[in-house]
């Protein structure tokens, strides 16, 4: 018999989902200009020519039996070693090549360290705004997913809600910074109180609490932020990475875990990711993909586009009279929406106007309102007419 | 605090680990020449030069953003249509495009039909010998494997015992033909009986059986073999196929899953595995590797190697004494210890010899050896006489 709680799960589209559909279906019917979509994560620039090339190469000079051969269970040695020098150089850390795991992008990442780190039954907690797909990362793995609200002066945490959840259940805390879907990062201020408090409550509770940092939008980070490298200001911290955002390459799923060497039992976490593996069916990464990424280790796509369309958009929305924490990374910004109930402003943005952005209800933050701007500058330029008749609408 | 029970599996190397690892401790100290390793079904062939030129042609064609971009989360549509078009072609079945489900290789492909058709609880019978790894697929699930005890006469399967073990709590059957470790193809005559007792129990507990076929060496059968496509012969059937082997891609994990079109719930089994990898953070396989199938869907490596190796080493092994199911397909062949502890036998080969086989034990068949034939012609030839000495040693 086929499995009930799957199958259920298939009649529910999630949000993002349902908006994106409907874009599609507009532009089908009306043609694509009458849909600006703001909807999706999807990055807009090219990977860079170098990681063409070096792929282009591989395939030219490396014997195919070795090129796409099985990868060593815990990932390719050099590539271990040539991300883990590189995490070194740039942030001062010492990790060694079997800190390192490399992983199926930032999903299979996370869903290597949740099971390291939990048994079911655990609590892990995160914040509001947070990525929902961290719902069945954290329950395929049978723990709880507990949520902070947000802060919403200014993205950052929310420390008496955070102090008032935590408890000895918990073993672990998942965040992402910089932020999807509030475009923040969190400065080192947060990040040192965070710790703090983790320190102070893994002596109370007498065991570790893991913090995982979910960083898929690391180089996204725009000019003048203050932005910490987590890792270095805790402990029993497991980093979650992907090149799916700085190198454009979402679809070839490759990512990594990145073990703080200064972790209890660190040097068991990667070991342990392999024998994970085994039971989610995960396997290694693409092998030319892991061969490939050492030969752009420090590169990224252009990523500035980003920050030239954030600075547009911010300006034209608050000169309209939009309330906005002003994103410093990320390809979001997560206005408030001009009335309570998002989910009715944001169909009216796509039926009305087709603006197609998305309601922040599955993020946790009602009221607010996810947009994307991995779009050309162009379709910035062309959307702000729209969010100005948007605001008026219900002003 | 770590997980107590993927920490205590760190500790416990398999028996194929253990053995390779000792070969290439060996080869480092005495040299590579004093070890012949016949212990790892890693493909000795290179893939296609087809495939190679498939994908140099795309980096060199496509727009990066949409060779690199997100798979739809049940795959790429052109490359599901081209692998069911294929089996469709080649095997007359009736795939739809939305049966198909691109996975990373065919342990995603488990994992997701044996998610999509059993619950923690349920019962999965396969049958000895068997791919070790089979017990952590099943059991990451919550189901139970029980295994059914070899057919030592011809490795076809033992129906008198299989009766025994049926009961109304078995889900799925999960099959392996061509077999590793035993090199067998299932006969028509095996898989219509198993059909006609599974049809006969469906009806009798008055649930479905999903029969579960692991199908990564479907292209290497040798001449004149019985080799009969599984899911033709019984209906509620998903079939899980990587091009590991057929392509020598093992590193790129590229496979599918296909749903027989027949099988009860059909059309809900991909949409499920789409949330199925939601909760184990699966995702797509490499989008590039998806587009580079579509163009070498019916080719393959040059597999004769594998026939020619099974037809030197089976008659040089017999006629030294050796007692062996004649292999007629895969790259392995299972004899018989010449002494009841395949264990000693196989350290007694690697140390006194270098010769590197693994014994039966860990696929649930003790007093067997698997020799995985998956090397030059050379080196089987270079084999023999140290076969003969180790046969004699033992007589």
């Amino acid at each position: 018999m086929i499995n009930e709680f799957y199958k259920e799960m298939t009649g529910k589209e999630s949000v993002i989902r349902q908006f994106f559909d409907y874009s599609r279906k507009r532009a089908a019917e009306l043609g694509s200009d009458s849909v600006l979509n703001f909807s999706i994560g999807n990055p807009s620039v090219p990977a860079p020519q170098a990681l063409t090339d070096a792929m282009t190469d591989l395939l030219k000079t490396v014997d195919p039996v070795v090129l796409h051969g099985y990868s060593p269970t815990l990932g390719q040695p050099t590539t271990k070693k040539i991300i883990a020098d590189s995490l070194n150089r740039r942030f001062g850390m010492n990790y060694t090549p079997e800190m390192i795991f490399p992983t199926s992008g930032a999903a299979g990442a996370l869903s290597h360290a949740l099971r390291a780190v939990t048994k079911p039954g655990d609590e892990v907690i995160t914040f509001a705004p947070y990525f929902p797909e961290y719902i069945p990362y954290v329950t395929g793995t049978g723990a709880k997913l507990s949520v902070v609200p947000a802060d919403l002066n200014g993205f950052q945490i929310n420390f008496e809600k955070f102090e008032e959840l935590l408890n000895p259940n918990v073993q672990a805390v998942l965040i992402n910074s910089p932020n999807n879907p509030s475009g923040i990062v969190y400065t080192t201020e947060t990040i040192d109180k965070l710790a703090s408090i983790l320190y102070k409550k893994q002596e109370e509770y007498g065991h570790e609490i893991f913090l995982i940092t979910d960083e898929p939008y690391r180089e996204i980070i725009f000019k003048g932020t203050d932005s910490p490298f987590v890792s270095a200001h805790y402990d029993n911290s497991i980093m979650c990475y992907s090149f799916s955002k700085s190198l454009s390459l979402p679809g070839e799923r490759i990512g990594y875990l990145a073990v703080n060497p200064k972790a209890k039992d660190a040097e068991k976490i990667v070991p342990m990711c392999g024998q994970i593996s085994r039971f989610t069916g995960h396997n290694c990464p693409s092998s030319i993909m892991q061969f490939a990424i050492e030969r752009v280790i420090d590169m990224t796509a252009d990523l500035s586009i980003y920050e030239k369309n954030a600075d547009l958009l911010y300006n034209a929305l608050t000169e309209i009279g939009y309330e906005i924490v002003k994103p410093n990374g990320t390809f979001y910004m997560f206005p408030k929406a001009p009335i309570d109930d998002a989910n009715t402003f944001c169909w009216t943005a796509a039926k009305e106007l087709g603006l197609i952005i998305v309601p922040g209800d599955s993020f946790a933050c009602p009221g607010y309102v996810r947009i994307s701007y991995c779009v050309p500058t162009e379709t910035v330029e062309r959307s702000i007419p729209l969010f100005k008749k948007l605001f008026e609408m219900f002003k």
